[in-house]
């Protein structure tokens, strides 16, 4: 489960709307809620979604622990409200797209539908797990894509994560792409694969950096990977490492790899390989860290430094310069009516009504655009841009796929959660399908999301029946 | 304690380098760690020391479980030291600034003694916890003094927060300067005052806006806080919230205040006052959130928009564009003698040594600079520049704090930690220390943080001998 106390793990107006629905009697009310981003993170193409299982598991397990009840007592919360939570569990339902897809702004990634109480008093819960989860494997996407398949890609973060953020942004690195991880924690929890070997204080705690490499590769000696930019990388970081490489092949074994901390790593990686190589250790492995992110490595790899393993700490697991996805949780519809929000900002106007997404396909299998409609919609021959709907698609003749599963039904799981194996192998081959130009750091192509005739139509008139 | 295993919090290398200690038997060398960072984040003049108490109650609880010991066995780890991990407490020692105090770079905040194997095992969860809650709290400082002494800023964060990290996002940014927070999971454990009253959901689930308010204020007739911008906020939000708040005065209760979350928050705000003003309101107050941090704030403020509370959520929780403080632990003396890492950045170079810190202060009490002193030092007359060691400034006659102060003596708690009250306490009083100069946004003034000649001269010795 994702946090011991699920229900306090909220917002305290989440529990004030609770109560007033509930005392006056509105809360039975059928409402529906869709979760949604309005921004690509990272000025990126795309976001991988991620966190599902998570929030499923955790939903499950809602309930008010003694402890939570006497803390609204003591904010004085009524006595028959709190007599209800006493009893309360989530009995909605919900639709999602599957962890690890590739989704894109304004889409209803996600669809809560229940009574009042229950689809309002999980919103925070909701965000806090999919907007962080599917921020990173967004990020470690495209760290895995700028190093390229046959690269290694570790999460090296716990250390500069956000406090007990790193538990999931390993997780979620792991779905975006990433090999590894040095978090031992989360390798537990979620069966990934941990490394790590040495640090400069290892180097340091010993009388000279040879002795430090030594003592290493006597107890690990057939993983070693020996961090060489203590006190001078080419002037004896990497000579000792060739010299305790070759101690260790007297003795049978190969020496696994080095690791450049610092410096040019272009410049350091390239004349390192050179000197391995010419003490005839082709195979050692460049290992590089530093304040490593998607730009740094594509330079890097433009610049043929020959590194095979890339170390990414700070960068990936906070989502440095976009370190927040602005996914939100809007009402769509009450006893099945469809509603919207209009807002000062345009932008923030929202898409009415209970939805869904097809994703329309090239005739090569590769993702075309996505068209949002009308749950009552069977099957569209165009689509609107959503602000500008003059601006039109045609879908003819072309292959969708329906996106919207449903994962809970009535409080049920309806489905077998994938396990993570399976979510990294999704998102693997969905990510395939889509075409390079959405991938690129600079001016990404925008990916088509469009809105049928009858959607468009809802908003408009609701949009009309305020103005009046 | 932070979290549940805290021995697994921790990245891999540290436990294959305790076992090489081991193995080795270099274990029980005695070392000395520092915790700094070297650079302000936010582009700011301080940092916010926060993380101490929890990092100090975790440290003590620190043991291999069962379950922890299984997967050592199953990564192959050595039977004799897994036997030895069984076994293991933290025995070292901490000396620390107090929590919540002003900071600067590469100055060791807090230094670590004890064997090699002990002091290496806790780095991992000390910079976790350290470096996430002293960025927030600094975060929140800047925000509390843009708003200005008189406004109440409240975290919104809980949704955009990095997962589980708006657990101690919450707690960090009270430390920082916060008066309450959303966030009820945290408001509990942390005693902090919680609130917040309605989102636009709660307006959309009712036939009409005014009586979406009317319900709301039957139920908190003393505490709504109406959202006023769903539709149309100077059209219907404020009339609808006036004509309720006109409602409630006649039951003998006054509406506590009207909330802005979109468009021009001065141009709203200035409107919304005149109009509430006018119709016998002067004391409703006026909330705005949305996107909202220091310099939003300052403009706010500059602006004369009346603006009583602000929320700030995602700019705060995840320190926005300096999402992570880059506090590093490194080595510092081992069997008592000073060692250095050299790197292949000159700004990577460490300060050797057990040091100490002395605060030196103007007449006023205010601070003045600081100077790092090797810990067999007693008084100096100056200090040099740290990297410009010809740059020196004269400290004869000036008062000085020591700032180090021992919370663990050989594993055992030294003195009784701070509670929250305290600890904000704390902040406030120093923080009025620093001048204002330190203080302001753009280009901050540079807090003086200098070596005496016995620490350069240590250096220096180190650098010369390792060149030899």
């Amino acid at each position: 489960m994702y946090i011991d106390h699920p229900a306090s793990f909220t917002d305290y107006y989440e529990l004030t709307m609770a109560q007033g629905y509930y005392l006056s009697g509105t809360y039975q009310k059928k409402a529906s809620f869709d979760y949604f981003f309005r921004k690509v993170p990272f000025q990126g193409g795309y976001v991988i979604f991620a966190g599902l299982k998570e929030l499923i598991d955790t939903i499950k397990h809602i309930t008010f622990s003694e402890e939570e009840i006497a803390y609204l007592k003591s904010e004085g919360f009524a006595d028959s409200f709190i007599d209800y939570l006493k009893n309360f569990s989530f009995k909605g339902s919900i639709w999602s797209v599957r962890e690890g897809e590739i989704v894109f702004p304004n889409e209803p990634i996600l669809r809560v539908e229940g009574n009042l109480l229950e689809t309002q008093i999980i919103e925070t819960l909701l965000l806090n797990i999919l907007n962080f989860q599917s921020l990173i494997a967004t990020k470690a996407a495209r760290i895995k894509y700028a190093a390229g398949e046959n690269s290694t890609v570790l999460d090296f973060g716990l250390r500069r994560a956000q406090g007990l953020a790193g538990i999931h942004a390993t997780r979620a690195a792991i779905i975006g792409g990433f090999d590894g991880t040095s978090n031992v924690y989360s390798a537990q929890r979620f069966n990934i694969p941990a490394g790590g070997t040495m640090a400069h204080s290892w180097i340091q705690s010993f009388e000279d950096e040879i002795t430090a490499f030594r003592t290493y590769s006597k107890y690990y000696p057939e993983s070693a990977n020996l961090l060489v930019d203590t006190y001078d990388t080419l002037g004896s970081g990497v000579p000792n490492a060739i010299i305790v490489a070759k101690e260790l092949r007297e003795k049978g074994y190969e020496l696994k790899g080095i690791r450049l901390d610092s410096g040019d790593l272009a410049y350091f990686s390239k004349k390192a390989r050179q000197m391995l190589d010419d003490h005839g250790f082709p195979k050692v492995k460049i290992a590089a860290s530093n304040q490593l992110d998607e730009r740094v490595i594509a330079s890097l790899r433009s610049q043929d430094a020959p590194i095979d393993i890339f170390g990414v700490g700070t960068r990936l697991v906070t989502g440095d310069n976009s370190p927040a996805l602005d996914g939100v949780y809007k009402l769509s519809s009450i006893e099945n009516e469809p509603t919207l929000k209009v807002s000062e900002n345009i932008e923030k106007i929202t898409l009415p009504g209970k939805k869904k997404i097809y994703r329309y396909l090239n005739s090569d299998g590769s993702f075309y655009g996505d068209a949002l409609l009308l749950n009552t919609e069977e099957d569209i021959t165009r689509m609107h841009h959503p602000t500008f709907p003059a601006k039109k698609t045609t879908l003819e003749n072309r292959e969708f796929e329906v996106l919207l599963q449903k994962v809970i039904s009535k409080g049920t799981t309806e489905i077998e959660m994938p396990d993570m194996n399976e979510i990294i192998a999704y998102k693997k081959e969905r990510f395939a399908k889509l075409h390079s130009e959405f991938k690129r750091f600079d001016n990404p192509h925008i990916y088509k999301v469009g809105i049928s005739e009858s959607l468009l139509n809802t908003r408009n008139q609701l949009l009309n029946a305020l103005k009046d």
